[in-house]
């Protein structure tokens, strides 16, 4: 492992146990597990857990007793905040965040943040409408409950249309519909890992999965993606090295870098997923929103093992407000999915997928996806004549929602994200995106959500802020 | 602990070893961690450990080597399920599994087996003629991403409802919108609980709950639900000595004997909670479902410290499709379980919310609920005289939707289930809601979701199928 994998390790280590202390399990004074025990509990090197207890001394969370190990320090009650001292339920995690989200939630005019779809390009006069008629269908769809799995019919339809138009073959028995992508990675995650597991990830990532993937307790080792895909050796030697659960990938118009990994590395990767074991978790959001030419086969259609669950959420250019998420897979990744999910939520409210079926299957459907399509490629090349003025860098996707820029080295990404924000210009800055936590000079702009105008308008100032700053 | 209780955490440490070896943590002929480990590891008993080796020695998993510890037996392919053979993404939990789920998916005629209330007895068409108002309303609703937390306007209303019926006060910032009561269940298990934490339940309880504590792999102590409440002595005992995390509790018609908690108790256990800083989660599903006259006052509403959190359902009644419950606590509780919910699914779909809340808002809706009180009666009449006749056993609740009964204990639960099932007839056998999986003699019976001429004949069968059997 590089000395970057076991710095993110040794943070893991770091964070155990300073939430047991949080939480009573070990108490002021009391000794802590030695080295030894730790490194064969979560079987990692006893370096790692040395520094681990080197940090938790700097941070005076713990004191050493010569030849006795490790002691837990009398907690200092002035560290809580004041509006909850000394008596609030203690979070399980305090890796529990979601930083896309923090940002995301901050009101501003130009958002360039969220890879989200402009409602003005979205069919919602008609689907209004559309709703009615669902309704004079379905009399009782408010009183009932859909099967965990999802409904019936729709899964039949989501089928059809996956064999026609992605060559995949399925039943509806190995597809199960989730309240958005966002749901599916969790269920993935809660179902496949465990603390210190290790996975893989692109590197950069969807930085809402990376803090999902981090929550767990992880270890997270990054896979570069480059505009031709991946290292397959680098993989390969991972996966050997390491036998991750999973991979979670983003292949085709990457988030947030817009790259598609070529057709020639698909079949390697299902390849070396059944070899190792791993499996691969293909996250296909954006597949149907490319500009020129639709994008390769998923990985999904060279897999006959079972290495490879496929996410494809359906209702992001459609209805995203009804979040509807199809997760395909052999019977032996569906089935303990469906048991997660009924722990979670028992099941995605059946009305939102009848909304979604009836008007997924209308002729409309098809023409309002080929006018959207031009109306995303006029916004990206409206950002990039934009941004081409002020000499940054970015490679120019054939799909998605996505730029990912490279600034001067010199540009403080805080001081920009802060001074946008006050300026009302949102964006996702890189290190979010970043398992490592670095690539401090990139960001991502979505060009979807804000209309020609403010686009113009919100780039412009963007780059000014950034020119401007010291 | 009493030996039941450690009977119990023997079973979790025998799965937490048994899903290690499964994975390949510990290898074949290899060492396992020593008694003297574990038990320090999770802070329990050597004898408890002692178990667990013990039963996975006899299970074939494990053996001894004199003065050496356990070693991984090698594993027999013959084993894994034919079609999985040697080769499938292993899950994290063999713990995880929903029994209630399970049941509830096989379907029969006469349904007793879900506590839900029978679509016909719901405002069907008026809903659905209203649903056309509301996307008139909101325009662009099919395309619009809800806030995390839920609708600021459906919380608003949701907190006055709150504060005029049951004398409860907050403010939109301590409320939380989540898709039904599961997914609330679900958020507030993976704040709160690490694995082997302990936390207490009714006794019986709500299974699905049940199966989601489990899943955490948490340590659950039961506590005795009487018609007259708990014993709250030994709740005191229990906060006292083992420091759980939280109570869950359902004490308001309660989930599945139909007690209610008396308000003397209600006042004194938030006092509990805070004197040993156990959050009480109190799940008040049923809170509207009364026959005679309103429940007592929630023990939310008796809570100043925070250290209660209250989930109330409200869609069960109206629209249970839409699946809408609330979350009320403190900051201090709200604010952890919102990042959750960003990690879950970054909220709950705004369609429902907005579908919900005009409904809810209506004159009708208080309506529709009296009428809805007085059906829900008659069923409970019709279940209890046709049950009289057969000598068995229950305490007739004063509201919410089912009936607790027990049967001679000459009865074998698993053959009545079967052929009941075989006959078209479903119920909840009472071990599945026990947290020490016993109550064998006891069964939950749902009257509200098929019409009275059915919860006759299905009764009827019911005990004829039980008087009948050996």
């Amino acid at each position: 492992m590089t000395s970057r994998d076991s710095g993110h390790l040794f943070r893991q280590v770091y964070e155990y146990i300073l939430t047991g202390i949080e939480r009573g399990e070990w108490k002021a004074h009391h000794k802590l597990p030695s080295i030894r025990q730790l490194a064969d509990q979560f079987q990692i090197h006893r370096l790692t857990v040395f520094r681990a207890y080197q940090m938790l001394k700097q941070d005076g969370k713990a004191y050493v007793k010569e030849k006795a190990g490790y002691y837990v320090s009398p907690g200092d009650p002035k560290e809580e905040a004041p509006e909850y001292a000394g008596s609030r339920p203690i979070a399980a995690s305090v890796l529990l965040k979601n930083d896309l989200s923090e940002i995301q939630r901050l009101p501003v005019v130009y958002q360039f943040s969220q890879a989200l779809i402009d409602p003005n390009l979205l069919p919602n006069l008609y689907l209004s409408e559309y709703v009615k008629k669902v309704f004079d269908t379905y009399p009782k769809l408010m009183g009932s409950y859909s099967p965990v799995e999802g409904d019936e019919e729709l899964r039949q339809v989501l089928c059809r249309y996956l064999a026609k138009h992605s060559r995949i073959q399925l039943t509806e028995g190995e597809m199960l519909i989730t309240t958005g992508a966002t749901q599916a990675i969790d269920l993935l995650s809660r179902t496949f890992i465990r603390p210190l597991d290790v996975i893989l990830v692109e590197r950069p990532t969807y930085s809402a999965a990376l803090d999902n993937f981090r929550q767990q307790g992880c270890r997270i080792l990054p896979v570069e993606i480059h505009p031709d895909g991946y290292d397959l050796e680098r993989v390969e030697m991972l996966m050997k090295q390491f036998k991750p659960r999973f991979f979670y990938m983003n292949p085709t118009f990457h988030n947030p870098t817009g790259y598609t990994v070529p057709s020639s590395q698909r079949k390697r990767l299902v390849e070396l997923a059944e070899e190792y074991r791993c499996l691969l978790i293909e996250d296909d959001a954006f597949h149907e929103m490319y500009f020129e030419e639709p994008p390769p086969q998923p990985l999904f259609s060279y897999d006959s093992e079972g290495w490879v669950v496929y996410l494809r959420s359906f209702s992001k250019y459609m209805a995203p407000g009804l979040r509807i998420c199809a997760v395909a897979g052999r019977r032996s990744v569906i089935e303990p999915l469906v048991t997660a999910k009924s722990l979670t939520d028992n099941g995605t409210p059946l009305v939102n997928q009848k909304i979604f079926l009836h008007y997924f299957e209308s002729a409309r459907m098809q023409q309002h996806l080929d006018k959207l399509r031009i109306a995303l490629q006029i916004r990206k090349d409206i950002m990039e004549e934009e941004l081409a003025a002020a000499g940054w860098n970015w490679v120019s996707p054939k799909g998605g929602l996505n730029l990912w820029v490279h600034l001067p080295k010199t540009i403080d990404m805080k001081a920009l994200l802060a001074e946008s924000i006050r300026q009302s210009v949102s964006f996702v800055p890189g290190a979010i995106c970043d398992p490592l936590m670095e690539m401090q000079s990139s960001l991502r702009l979505c060009y979807s959500f804000v209309n020609e105008g403010q686009l113009r308008e919100g780039i412009k100032r963007l780059v000014n802020i950034a020119h401007l700053s010291p």
